[in-house]
């Protein structure tokens, strides 16, 4: 297919490259910055752009790669084509693309980082089509790129899209707490590794709630006050507290 | 050595296995329920109890790998002995076995499952003795299970536990929060698989505060907000809300 790009961000350049690899065309890249457009379009073979109103309108599929407030503004400036118009974002609704004849999104479930080697091939896809013909295009394109594959409605995306926000975001930021606690006993954040890797075995193995340890799910009340105590910063205690909670009302006998 | 092992739980099953391995021998296993003690001590080719009272005196180490409340309790039941007696708690202070001419702490930072097979060659092991003497041996008794040994205090592997809430039950804990928030699109766990592998790697690649991704680091209330109300138990929402607090005063400019 001949595919456009807009955007030249972390998930436009990782997509963008398993697509040429893939044995699309890319067309040509969009970019606000004209110098970040040119530098994926040279490792693409396309042409770059900073501006929608010339871009060209024959391609197969538009893709929107940019960060989610920006997707209407984009859609609002883009010429009218006959291709299939699709962004890649979990929490942005498909309606956001509706003045678009053909409209989807494909979202790639993946925290991208530009110059971190991937392997997309593994990276679950959701997607959504305006029509059964556009998703049908949409689950061939992403099938080119990678083996897990999926259709789902906007409303589920959004909930898939929030479990990730506990599964990585949050996840990430108690390694941060982590961290910071550890400055107490002048180790670095790497002390943890082994007990991280084997933390996510062991969640991906039993399931997350078989795998619970831990203060919280024993209830014990003495520890879980004494370590409260030990945090300087309110919200910090406060997180501590319902990070708590939620374990031990887990597994609160009836 | 010559190590006498006090419980038959998690801990001692996958230290005491790593010890005989090691070359040393197990004289005996002592735990609460015969049957236990019984079945861990046909492992060790050692001589099970059920009572502390029997218990040779001739160890040179006894370990003590028991719930953090009842290490008190067994301290206060066993003989008297010359040879060292350790626990392996990490949130339990070293003076709880005063009682002892010579008493120590040897404890491994990892979440350990019984019928897990795990590698204790790369569990870090923090070390703490009544004196130099009683100190070094125990390092050189963690030098033979694993390459990772150092000397802590008391005061130290508290904060130390703590960052291993933080970054274990915690993180484990956000797991179970996401498998939650994907039944509403009917998805199991393990596709977040790729997404929570690339997150640890990350973290632990560029440090968890360079990491940093998502809505609550971008400031974006509008998501936030949404998202917060998809919710439906209030200490979920607290969670939800407190995590994000971190997050942004984290990054929020001075």
């Amino acid at each position: 297919m001949k595919i456009f790009v807009i955007g030249s961000g972390n998930v436009a350049t990782h997509l963008s490259g398993a697509l040429l690899k893939a044995g699309h065309t890319i067309a040509g890249v969009c970019g606000r910055s004209f110098e970040h457009a040119d530098e994926l379009a040279k490792k693409l073979n396309a042409r770059p752009f900073d501006s929608l109103a010339h871009i060209p309108t024959d391609a197969d599929v538009y893709l929107i790669s940019v960060s989610d407030d920006s997707i209407a503004d984009v859609a609002a400036q883009m010429p009218d084509v006959k291709g299939i118009v699709a962004h890649t974002a979990g929490s942005v609704i498909m309606d956001v693309l509706k003045r678009f004849e053909n409209h989807g999104v494909i979202y790639p479930m993946q925290s991208f980082t530009k110059n971190r080697q991937l392997n997309v091939g593994l990276v679950p896809f959701f997607v959504e089509g305006c029509t059964n013909d556009v998703a049908d295009k949409l689950i061939m394109l992403a099938k080119t790129i990678s083996t897990d594959v999926r259709l789902m409605t906007s409303k589920e995306r959004k909930y898939l899209h929030l479990s990730a926000v506990f599964a990585s975001n949050f996840v990430n930021g108690m390694f941060a707490e982590a961290e910071a606690v550890l400055k107490h006993c002048r180790l670095p954040f790497s002390v943890l590794q082994p007990l991280i890797e084997e933390t996510v075995s062991k969640a991906l193995e039993m399931g997350p709630v078989a795998a619970q340890t831990g203060p919280a799910r024993r209830g014990d009340a003495g520890v879980m006050q004494t370590q409260q105590k030990m945090l300087d910063d309110e919200n910090q205690r406060n997180l501590y507290s319902f990070a708590s909670k939620r374990i031990t009302e887990r597994y609160r006998k009836p």
